[in-house]
């Protein structure tokens, strides 16, 4: 089984790393990161790089096809060379899926179209504009398409994933294997939970594009 | 700040990503991916491979030093140049850190001696021959020293340490903004919550040394 990551400029590296170390345990599975140009590509924050070891033409019909978010996510959204890696890709994928903003870019690509779908809280009423139906939950699935919300949501996702593919026992032996077993320090993961002062702050601060409906 | 997150062959990614998309939120703090020789360092499965910007005479003081585990942690267990690094990086650090096997290098450094720390649960026992006092628990702080459990522990140690250098707000406006609103669909991730027989096959099947105490 192939698994292919698609890397692009300011991505969000635990979008792409968190599933990639459930997936990559996998028995028989191949995990390739790939971007439009082979070569390191570097994270939102600047401060690191994941090499692309393939480029996208190399890759062309992997099994589950993974989307990252990130800052980056904005300029991947015009048609284009990835737009169209992603329409052949999903036509072959048995798994199309997402993490935090990669749900739009797969929104963009016209493959979300009709299907409920999550992304990053901050993201979310963005889904619509795209065709798809935003629906506020930690990892939705429908049909072959699976998403994620925001970044950390990525690990759950491929648990989720991993389950469904190799079965329950799987799954927990690659949960043990990563030891995760979670303890926040603070419960404020999410909008619902986090105080709600500071829920306002950033949605204020927040630079994602306004959404015609709050417009 | 500055950051120094110490890459090595065969280290896990997420031991080093999942705290880095935490710190590197920090305000006004550099994280530099650092290792003996820069350029690409690969991960334990081979399939990634991440940036050391720099190489470790490079980055002599930071304020943080983060240590990975992985098998490859095995290779680092001798004196030698990362030693020598951990050494006076850490006669300098405000926090000397670690994720998974990351504290067996720390321990054979000679950082860890009658302190208090944790690891990845199948290497728990190993910490006690390189003189530190293993405790199960997911994050252990000593002085100025945390160590973190297996792999996706990191993710709380990096935000129990923001925590206490930023204070509970910035923690949980990090915490928030990644989305770390943890459910995992299984609940495997500790010895303690596994299945028995699955913790005993791991174990079982594990490459780990066994600790004289066992032999």
């Amino acid at each position: 089984m192939q698994i292919v990551i698609l890397l692009y400029d300011r991505f969000t590296a635990l979008d792409a790393v968190g599933p990639y170390e459930v997936l990559a345990r996998l028995p028989g599975t191949t995990v390739v990161f790939a971007a439009e140009r082979p070569g390191v590509v570097r994270a939102d924050t600047g401060m690191l790089g994941l090499t692309a070891d393939a480029a996208l033409g190399d890759v062309p019909h992997p099994d589950i096809v993974l989307v990252p978010g990130g800052p980056g996510q904005q300029e991947q959204m015009a048609d284009g060379v990835v737009h169209e890696w992603l329409r052949a890709a999903d036509a072959a994928s048995s798994w199309t899926t997402s993490v935090c903003t990669g749900s739009l870019i797969l929104a963009a690509a016209g493959l979300l179209a009709g299907r409920r779908a999550t992304s990053h809280w901050l993201a979310l009423d963005e889904l619509s504009a795209l065709g798809a139906k935003p629906v506020s939950e930690r990892v939705v699935i429908d049909g072959k398409f699976i998403t994620a919300a925001g970044v950390s949501a990525g690990i759950d996702m491929a648990l989720e994933l991993t389950g469904r593919i190799g079965g329950a026992e799987l799954a927990q032996a690659i949960q043990l294997g990563i030891e995760y077993d979670p303890q926040p320090p603070y419960s404020a993961g999410s909008p619902a939970k986090a105080p709600r002062d500071l829920v306002a702050s950033m949605r204020a601060r927040s630079r994602r594009p306004r959404p015609a409906a709050d417009g």
